[in-house]
């Protein structure tokens, strides 16, 4: 939790490339690709699930015209990232004001090799007990 | 490009855990970790630019009910990641359909040490170049 005052997205000053009534859109700064873009809500919001219908729309708006522009000029795919990470303090790789990664993405690409593909030993099935776990927990 | 017939997503069967009239959540399997949700349209749609409105807040009301429910039982928080790479051929842990992944997260997680720690290594400063390229291409 940021006040206002020092959170670096209410005060975004001359960062924003893209903007609607209730989002705006600039580059990660710093960035882990070129190209690499988050998009907020104007308000300072925290918890994902305190954004309004209102706002998740003006978020996706401008998530799509980025990721389409980047499609359209540099990358293949786009990867859309919200990571809702409480328990790690704000510091200059992360902001508490909620806010929308557009990672550029193309096969193989620098993102892939140094850190994603570590990731593909990570994928197991689901157990019996776990069905059964998850069910209940959503009846 | 799959056919509807043979779409995972569009014949989740037995899997859905929780609904709404145009979005559905299950378990991913394969599964990354323990809790590893997907939230899809009902429809199938493959560009994230082609759901309509009413599907965005379809699947964020999933999301949000998804999260917070595995932030009360089981996480320290949450990311959702939706992943638009169209250069990859659909496979088991690739599928067209678009998709939200809610992933579980806690500090210093299984995830966090078997890749994306790594990743860290990636942030880098914007370089004047780069903001002049990127404010033309949204001017």
């Amino acid at each position: 939790m940021s006040t206002i005052e020092e959170c670096p997205f209410c005060n975004p000053e001359d960062r924003v490339l893209i903007q609607n009534d209730l989002a705006q859109a600039f580059l990660s700064n710093p960035k882990i690709t070129t190209g690499h873009f988050l998009i907020t809500p104007k308000r300072h919001v925290e918890k994902p699930w305190e954004l309004t219908n209102d706002e998740i729309l003006n978020i996706f708006a401008l998530i799509n015209i980025v990721e389409q522009k980047l499609i359209e000029t540099m990358a293949e795919g786009c990867d859309v990232r919200q990571n809702y990470k409480p328990f790690l303090k704000q510091n200059r790789v992360k902001v508490d004001h909620i806010h929308y990664h557009v990672i550029p993405r193309s096969n193989e690409d620098h993102l892939f090799q140094v850190s994603e593909k570590f990731g593909n030993q990570l994928w197991e099935e689901v157990s019996q007990k776990e069905r059964t776990r998850f069910a209940e927990l959503f009846k």
